[in-house]
């Protein structure tokens, strides 16, 4: 099973992915059956093609991660709080979000669910 | 169903009867059939009686509790960081958690989960 680091290192891998705008290292983390729910309560997106049409959206946004504090870790779960600032016709979209991941044995993301709705979006500075 | 609005109350009546020591109100928020799995990944606190053992240990070691940031909502469930100090032999222990709240129809608190583990766990400055 995954260690305390290499959820840590998962998570911070993401973060960074979304800073290169790189799709391949975000759908890298997922295991192939994985489910992400996004927020919590929508409807599921099941399997590494549907995984990746979502992330296609959030990069092509240019959505930028900022994590808020430490990650937490339980068995083989992490949660994280952090803010994504998403450009918006010359300012910024700024929503503060909660992520668990679920990790398999193999170390690979096998559940992620994002906690947020529409009183976490707040229009943030100019860019 | 609760809106966002409730949903941070209940958080914020969680995070004060922490600091009023005030076992009663944590307990209240919960309904009667209530889970509590603290943390993620241990046996479940099932019921009424057995969440109220479970605080009453947290209340009696005056855990005290800090928001980090937002409360995220989704649907019927909320997602908030904090920050638990605990004093531990003239010092504090601190340990980062998030926690996910689901609400039923009325309100109360169905399913607690606390995501942290030991390496959540630090020591912090002295009382």
């Amino acid at each position: 099973m995954p260690t305390h680091e290499d959820m840590v290192a998962a998570v911070k891998a993401y973060v960074d992915a979304f800073a290169q705008e790189n799709l391949n290292a975000i759908v890298n983390l997922y295991a192939d059956d994985a489910t992400v729910e996004d927020p919590v309560g929508s409807p599921l997106h099941s399997g590494a093609e549907a995984i990746r049409a979502f992330y296609a959206k959030a990069v092509e946004m240019r959505a930028k991660l900022t994590l808020n504090g430490p990650v937490r870790t339980a068995g083989n779960t992490a949660a994280f709080a952090f803010t994504v600032d998403v450009p918006n016709e010359g300012a910024v979209l700024q929503i503060d979000v909660i992520d668990t991941f679920r990790f398999d044995e193999r170390g690979r993301v096998s559940r992620m669910r994002a906690y947020w709705g529409p009183h976490n979006v707040r229009q943030g500075g100019s860019t």
